[in-house]
């Protein structure tokens, strides 16, 4: 697969240079194992500089595993986690949050464009409080959605307001985190702790490594013996550097930000090249790295016919997703390979 | 850390330039996700071809989560699996299993030099059978073991007769699986499935990759829906090519056997050099790639002084492991450190 | 409270007089413990004689448990289990299905009445058939429903066939299931085992008993092992014939149907009384023992206040629901209090 | 089976007349169910004024349930418990507190006559405190032990000095706590929270009761939403007060107490008459209801040829175990045989 041919996914993406020169660096002498390298302690303390607070970090292998461990680090198997029914949490973890907190479910709340409202919160939060339903105790942001729209502070400062009324920790999906900070243009800190985030996974992943994620805990009371949750769980690399090196590479000269700004730039482009197409209609805002866009299905066999790959999301919307790898010159063919079918 | 100071593990050491290799030709290019990648197919391919038989092959990302999701896989929380009193899943897994499992027991025989004797594993097998105590249901063998020695296939053929006498499936932690087969000389097929070995957990972590092991199903049936469990446990990777690209690198020419050749040489020349030096006593013989050695303690101290890093096991014996970057240099400046502190 | 002020539930109700007489029998000796007492089996064999089949049965304590090991006994973790979205494991388990399987996710479908229908079972298999989804392995019917009506052997055929069409297993929760073969005039089997019901959870607290529900296993092969489940689960009682013995009680001369017979006419004599009655209306057909009817509110508060229980359902609506020991006075004094509030 | 047959176990026993009384006035009328019924709240009331302090109070069915649950309640899958080899919750619960908690492991102590020694928890706790082994976070002490021994306030008292050391809860496994108390002739408190233990299984079953074991929190913050954790787990009873009422007569006029010493004296008594016996030899000091003794293999083939049942535990010794219901006679009858075999 050449790279100009994919708007599939994100993590179709390889490493980035910055990523990969850290771990042929770390590559260079034998390290001690479980963590207790330079390199993770360097990529620890850079995430704490970044996000300006003393907060716990550890790593983990994948997206599943992060949120996975961090909501089972908020409530026990008889509590519920309050999230958007598109959350990948929901749709794409084939019950991972379910198995590691050994059956907490999931209650579905609503709002457009993949974002919860306060209201939906309210409501699902107080129409049971028997014992014969789970108890909510964790809220679960996707940010950026998996709509590709994004929070604003405002938005979630009320939506902290409906949490502390019913007690509920915040876990914050940040499957495309840094997507998010570039697109409000706010610092790490704003859409996070200072809006009362008490854990934020952080992915790595999306943005230019290999795999990685950082689970990032504000509230540390919440970290208590998470060391020992990741060991258990089989999400302890043995050879930790090369997961956090990587992480000093996106880290060092803010390349997690350029990374995120590139595909959302990326995005934009392909967005406002689609505008106006006849038979071609946008679907929610384009904020951050992905498209989403109603095309005829005639439209859509042509392109992939052309080597095109892209997913369908449920309604039959098409998304797009650009990345850190993603050129203007892949966008531009597209677009052209698309205006040659339409006009 | 220079290469040339630690015997403290073979997870201290890098990636090997042929993985590395791997891994920087998978990232020219943009590719699907989830293992449906050319990589992927031809590191499953590969294991199929090296084990001549039609298995099935699964990645994960460590050796904890091969070893609890294979266990899996094999019972229920109510079943009870036996091992060496001295296996990694007993004492280094911080409950691994007993999570994959939702609560399976671990029951522990004997036998000298780390393995099980087909004796207790029958005691352990017939000393219970009523419902108030867990139904034994699997057999986990780690080839090699965790004192560096190894099961000949004549005492795999012997566990495996008192396995089938009371219908246990046999697991392999095979961590050093590889140093195994280097240190027996034989085909892979023959410490295996050839004699009844229904799953292997193949490391590729600890023979020369950043991370990710191989499950391999001999016993198809007990992988039935295994993408589904490693999905929902957090063990499916998303970008997957730089965990089979990698295990592409290592199968080809044979690059896993001559690692796992060179990690046991090097510790037969380490093994050599301490025999008949004064106070200092081999334990266990030395068949792959790990000295297991008494050292008085000021000798230990002053080793360490020097740099050398390792490990003290249970009972005071302190374990020299090799690998495949371990260098004869490095061999003979701990021997010649050594006899200067002893002769 | 005195019996003759509550609708409230079927487990309000005490203990029958036939079911006591034969704990009092059971009381008069010393006997083995863990089911391996006469009783036991004498209750066990008086299923399959009930059921005309060699089924396997086990008694636990409580419905949740009946229904949350059966469906365990189906799948794993990472399977699904289809159910209506009103449900009792669903909406009244708190997580209990999930807990029981360490993560099984529930798919909820729907259909008129509180019955799925097989065009909602096959929607909900054919959603998602990729690994980042819970992979469907069971289908859960509630018989009678919480909607208190019931599945004709012909609804149960055609679902039966949509299940075959996808492998899924049959749970029937039958929390009143004695109802419903009242209802139907049936023989138990041709509502469970003749229509391919694999496992059924068969109730004896609701009908009469103080607690106790029978798991009867009709495809025995899921069956495996389920004794050391119950264990495990907290479920095997160690005087188990004071469980056991009160099912003899109900199983001698068909106390069970006559006690769900009993509850069916109340409900159809209170049923009829409403029928008319000025701003009343009725909620779903009445075909067992629950009548679910569209009160206004003055009048509920009315005739709580003159002592009268009764719970309100989503949506406003009342459930009445009769047990063995509701009395045809009963009803006739609701009604009449009823009437002088409306009329 | 007669009555004056078995030594078997106090769980081959029936329902003791105050508790039956209590079960017939409870089942004089209808009452709300799950809890909400006046018995449940006299119960719980009953036992907050017994042990004089304001204690949480949950009923459950089981004693695997009570004692799962309980410490499911203080540690995470990844922390460990640490109990005598000989505990039930090691050799007799079949994993249940691996289950419940979703993997936790328990770590095995010593000492003498089934209690474990300060030093030997001391051992345990420090032996290792890496991420790669299970966290000891609580302490399951069984009192009175599984060999029919006490433990006295004073070693109880040093047991909570290396709890608090090690942050550790104390759970008590109470199956014979009222033997304890008895044989002890303390306050209740003086065993329990005013020795640091942070919560109770305190069990009806083997004390007079069809079923039904109250867990007692001392240390009310681990009760923290265990309503939802019953709830879940299948604990909760829908006729709850079958299990409260009785109850209430165990706590009336001390019938627990009177009980248990009964049980008590019978042991006693039983034990006198075995010293002395050729051939016989008592092992563990006889401090509670059971007696292990020592016969010789042809003795006890005639003993049960003669009606007489009990069971042998490991290493060949025979318990013989009392209960409310045991009389002198029978212990009389049981010693004459017993003398015409050996005399």
């Amino acid at each position: 697969m050449s790279k100009s041919e994919q708007f599939a996914s994100d993590n179709y993406s390889g490493i980035c240079p910055q990523a990969w020169a850290a771990m042929a660096e770390a590559n260079r002498s034998d390290e001690p194992a479980y963590g207790e390298d330079i390199w993770t302690q360097r990529a620890s303390d850079g995430l704490r500089a970044l996000f300006d607070t003393d907060c716990d970090v550890y790593f983990v292998f994948n997206g599943t595993a992060a949120n996975s461990l961090a909501l089972a680090s908020i409530g026990q198997s008889f509590h519920s986690v309050i999230c958007h029914e598109m959350a990948h949490i929901e749709n794409d973890e084939c019950g991972g949050p379910e198995y590691a907190s050994n059956g907490a479910k999931l209650l579905l709340g609503h709002g457009p464009d993949g974002k919860l409202t306060p209201a939906s919160i309210e409501q699902l939060v107080t129409k049971r409080s028997d014992i014969h339903f789970p108890k909510p105790k964790a809220l679960s942001l996707t940010q950026s959605t998996e709509l590709g729209t994004v929070y604003t502070p405002e938005e979630l400062r009320a939506i902290r307001t409906v949490a502390d009324r019913h007690k509920l920790s915040i876990h914050m999906d940040g499957a495309r985190f840094a997507n998010a900070v570039a697109a409000l243009d706010v610092h790490p800190s704003e859409i996070t702790w200072k809006v009362g985030v008490d854990v934020l996974c952080f992915s790595g992943t999306k943005n230019g490594l290999a795999l990685g994620e950082a689970v990032v805990f504000f509230n540390r009371k919440l970290a208590e013996d998470f060391e020992w949750r990741c060991k258990q769980a089989g999400q302890l690399a043995s050879k930790m550097r090369f997961i956090s090196a990587p992480w000093c590479g996106l880290l060092a000269d803010n390349v997690w930000l350029d990374n995120a700004r590139h595909a959302n730039a990326c995005a934009k482009r392909l967005a406002d090249g689609l505008v106006g197409l006849p038979g071609i209609e946008l679907r929610h805002p384009r904020q951050v790295n992905g498209v989403f866009v109603e095309l005829p299905e005639l439209v859509q066999t042509a392109l992939r016919a052309k080597g095109w790959r892209f997913y369908n999301f449920i309604g039959g919307c098409s998304r797009l997703v650009c990345s850190w790898s993603t050129t203007d010159a892949q966008v531009d063919k597209f677009l052209s390979d698309l205006r040659a079918l339409v006009l």
